[in-house]
């Protein structure tokens, strides 16, 4: 679980990712400094100890970054951007990595599954970004993998990029796609191991959740010293009222900080893990996500593209030759529940971690998603009993 | 939703319905009258109401039926069962209805379930058993299918039981095998509509669940006064750690009662609607009883075999002509919602029911398995905050 | 199955549809008057009629449209475009269909697939491209159904289009990917219904099939006077050797025409229908277009991506509102077997199409895929008794 | 490629197997020294060379054994049986095999498919029988394995068994279902290697298919020297009109032996292959056989249940411990398609040598199934060129 490999690593950060961050934005309602990640209020979600990050890039040679692109006011304000993993330090097009996805709600894309269902296999870094980014997101990846692997074509195969949408629209004008390209080159460019940025950026930089700001969250767990589960979550999903923390409901106690808001709508969920595991085990993990998720009170309402996707960087499958493999590896399943344990929970704190991470964003037509307030979270946390007075484990 | 066609309708029971019910136990730690449902205790989960008998036969038409075998002691005791759900009044053979399901966890049995998936329908009862009773109750079903239908075969097509499983050797001595064509024919002849016996009945008989006795549970909900989901589960999974009533960490809080119990293992999920819904849309509701099972904190391990049917009435499809139909009713994708929440809701409580209503049960080499002690379980939840000062709705 | 709705209705071609087309190209080893249809050879596929076009276009309100791109040569050659099938006459997005895909061999893009699995329906055009394309068309058509339906995003819903690829780099420079929105545009522009052009033009621009030019192609086949099933595909599948006409070995006996080609890769394949079908009812036809596709010869290699998509006309979703539907019309399962024969027949001969009515084409470095001597095709399916002498039916 | 592990080893027969079996029958229009396989009338389907026996039992360990039960005359004419595969020459139960399975149509019934496809792997031997048989043949497998493995229960795990029918009602007295746990144990107690009977015996022995007389046929294709791929069927499926050999419309032409027949039904399709195969390669196997039966002319009418398993012997997973595997292998994707091609021929030619080995079988109500008459096929053969003319390869 070192994780040295991907060039620079920075320490683990004691406070919030986000600080490290320079995007300025129009209104800081819950400024930069005031964010936080859940475990940073003294929250404890489940059983299991977080990496040293307690995010997806505990996965050894798992990166992430992001671009965030904030252009504008008023009608024609842009809050979107572009979130990638690249899961694993070499190139994932020539070493492929064991997948499998499940659609808890399928209403919403993401591109390359078919290819991911058939050949077991994940064989380009995961974009997510806003729904009408897609298209020019899927011709940058195709671009970009073309270029760094002149053979595409010659070995008689082509490359099917995975691309996932949330749609961003309460804060951004979706028709003007101001992304380029180079937007999305810059994220491949500046992922980076270590410490996750979270909340209002990359991918995450328009989306709302739960009735606040939500937008990209991680968390991860690990399992017995020997195995990790990360996860990475873009959410844009849930109602208020839904809303629960350890069980908490949450939602239902908070006071004020309303806004009209659409109905919001998807989410995209993505592990990883060095735990070696087949495609049909990576199946059940992408379930697993589906119950994490469970526990933050989402019910996946209609219209939401809820698409869960699993890889495991323990086995590298090379692209071509030779025609047989001799040492692949794998968990036996009488063994497997931890690593569902693992997965439940990272997914419940990546999900609230987008939250609590998010700051206060105005966006399109004034449109305004607050922050969750930390301050309440904290209150009502305790008073259900979940700070301090945890006396049951 | 009235519910009168298919015979005598018991008024709703004002207590728990297990106490109508005569078949005696060794001992009851817990005995009979001390037993209750979860809404007894004063716990609400969720916000929707439930149908006036809060169970699945709140779906018009929807009976249910047990056949309980106890039998023996130590080395040989048999407790076991078989408890069926007609889905309608009429011959489900003739007339068919929409139908699809889904496996969270499919490491189990439903048959039947290749045809259900082909042909988007219900044509059979649906019966749930002991692992090692499936064989049986399914020669058993197909004998009893060809007896009022004598047309199957001459019609070209025949018939496929729907018979699901869990494992219950903790309590029973499955290589008995005691039970009989005329236990399941019993179970048909019994079913009624109106109150549902709930906990160590018909197939629910010697399961366990989440380190408690487990077994038989049912719920509803009414959306908009127009619909009803009910679902009915048989419960057999979960690790007593796990345990959650609405978000309370009870399995964690709990004191006492822990016996040895091999690892639990399974849940079979059964719900009926009379929403009128495509497969397609039944396989939504599946799904989220998947989300409501995951609310009691089940995490749907290695080796449960976790199978999720769902069913509506709306739509009676006779087997046979005429070559195209002209009235099919449907919900509007966008107006589902409710009957996800609906769903969920249920299937949380019909989970806990199965536990709050099912008494201590000895079975096999005095193997015991305890039932949920309810009066840590209101202390529990008053603790939390979750009887007399919910006070967020 | 009138075909007038759509604006202009060409008559019943006699001849090749492709006459029509005046895409120069470079050689025309076969020229254009030179290629057929397989039925304009004397060649009978199956027993049922076709309908008046033998087109997928018989499906009333099914429009086909084409932007066929070539340019420059040898090392730069642009072979290429787009072909969209626009499902009804009205507004897809606002009016939806019933349809539903099956993957024979995933290993290829057909974008806003979850979608159609999640919720029954088709709510795009479906679009044919090269790989390569897929990003810029998915973007152009998010643009244009954003004009259309302004109310995207207000209706708290959005849309995934439907677009499908198969790789076109022996012919194509696809590196170059010159394509456009502007190109998107004009083949919905020019989609009509009638006649549809075969061979190589639109998205078949570039694609090579069974070692011979390929492209689109299509038929159909009528159902008791009363329904359609008409299939379009877009075939760069198969080698030569595996070829079959009506199960002639096709491949193996032709003589010359050969060329150095990587491996073919993938065919796309649509059906429509009028029948009224629900999904789970149309992913039935979607299988028996991968039999129909099995007839070829083909066996669906690795690499190739065998996506298939039906959908229905019969019954049109609004989108929103009412919140349930009354009539929706739907075949008896037990009278579905003459509509899986016309998919499976059309489907061959849709397949046999795009290569006859295929011109031999020089594309990037010089790279030459032949059009199928139909001369040779016409001897060898008489010496194997299926012209003229076919005395079995 | 050796079959010595498991006991007695026939040698390769010269002519038909069946030659040795001794199961007198009522009538014999075509007695059993008449029948052939296919290839034995000098028919070759596709081009790969079959192993030794042309059979299943050429993957080494695989052994099949059928118990064949005809009983009685007239109204209570019983004909029916179990054929038993057995997938390798330990416990299967402890020593498991990746597998995985595909519903070209659903229709019908094999149970443990979600075990299967949940764990990837075939935990228990595979049964073939009549559609009323299911449950007593599944129940005697229970006992079987709980015998063999008094550790079932133990473990935590119990078993799901592979049970697989087809409607064989045309010449058997369903109802009465003369079949008992005694002839389901001598179906195991009887499985060799070597030879494999075929036509009307084991759970062929009632079946139809065609319109002829149907059952149980195998084959197998040899791929590059290295491995060998088998197949079986139960044959009950397909109408004589559709009937294809090597593409010739061998049901068209065929002259009398008509009867009055009920709609043909089913088919179960199982594959084997010592091909180092994971899970969701085996499935892409299983999609092969769907191809190799499209090539016999069967389109999977509705009713019909078309299920086809495929399974591995080069990974023997053991049940239990250790917690992880090391030298788990697979074929490189890039290098599987002459495993589907094996895939496709073994099918095509097992479903034909169904056919050609099965007599004329006189049944219930005097219900008679004509073997398919060989001197016809030669000589239709011969005028479509498939033989002695074959020039083409």
């Amino acid at each position: 679980m070192k994780n040295t490999l991907c060039g620079f690593s920075l320490l683990p950060s004691k406070n919030l990712a986000e600080r490290m961050l320079n995007d300025p934005q129009k209104e800081n309602l819950y400024p930069l400094d005031s964010r936080r990640r859940i475990r940073e209020l003294g929250i404890r979600i489940g059983t299991l100890e977080p990496g040293p990050y307690n995010a997806i890039t505990d996965v050894e040679g798992v990166r992430v970054g992001h671009t965030t692109i904030i252009k504008g006011e008023d009608r024609g304000a842009v809050r979107t951007g572009v979130t990638v993993i690249l899961p694993h330090c070499g190139n994932i097009y020539e070493q492929n990595l064991f997948a499998s996805y499940f659609n808890l709600n399928g209403w919403g894309e993401m591109t390359g599954m078919a290819a991911v269902e058939e050949t077991g296999k994940l064989k380009t870094p995961i974009f997510l970004t806003g729904t009408y980014n897609v298209g020019i997101v899927y011709s940058a990846v195709i671009n970009y993998l073309s270029k760094i692997n002149p053979n595409i074509g010659n070995a008689a195969q082509t490359v099917n990029p995975v691309v996932a949408e949330c749609f961003d629209d309460f804060l951004s004008d979706t028709q003007s796609r101001q992304i380029s390209e180079k937007d999305v080159l810059m994220a491949i460019e500046k992922a980076k191991s270590g410490t996750v940025v979270e909340g209002a950026v990359g991918g995450g930089t328009g989306m709302t959740s739960f009735g606040f700001k939500g937008g990209i969250g991680t968390s991860s767990r690990k399992v017995s010293d020997k195995y990790i589960v990360g996860v990475l979550v873009m959410a844009n999903t849930g109602s208020r009222d839904q809303l629960r923390i350890d069980g908490v409901p949450i939602g239902k106690e908070i006071r004020g900080f309303k806004y009209k808001y659409g109905k919001t709508r998807s989410i995209i969920l993505v592990a990883a893990t060095d735990a070696p595991l087949l495609p049909y085990q990576l199946k059940k993990i992408s379930k697993r996500m589906a119950i994490g998720l469970a526990q933050t009170g989402a019910i996946s309402h209609t219209g939401s593209g809820d698409i869960l996707l699993t890889f495991s960087t323990a086995n590298k499958i090379p692209l071509n030759k030779p025609a047989s493999f001799q040492n692949i590896k794998a968990i036996n399943d009488f063994w497997i529940t931890p690593l569902y344990q693992a997965a439940v929970e990272a997914t419940h704190e990546a999900v609230i971690n987008a939250l609590t991470a998010a700051r206060t964003t105005v966006g399109r037509d004034n449109n305004t998603a607050f922050g969750i307030p930390l301050d309440q979270v904290k209150k009502i946390m305790k008073k259900y009993l979940r700070i301090g007075e945890k006396n049951y484990e």
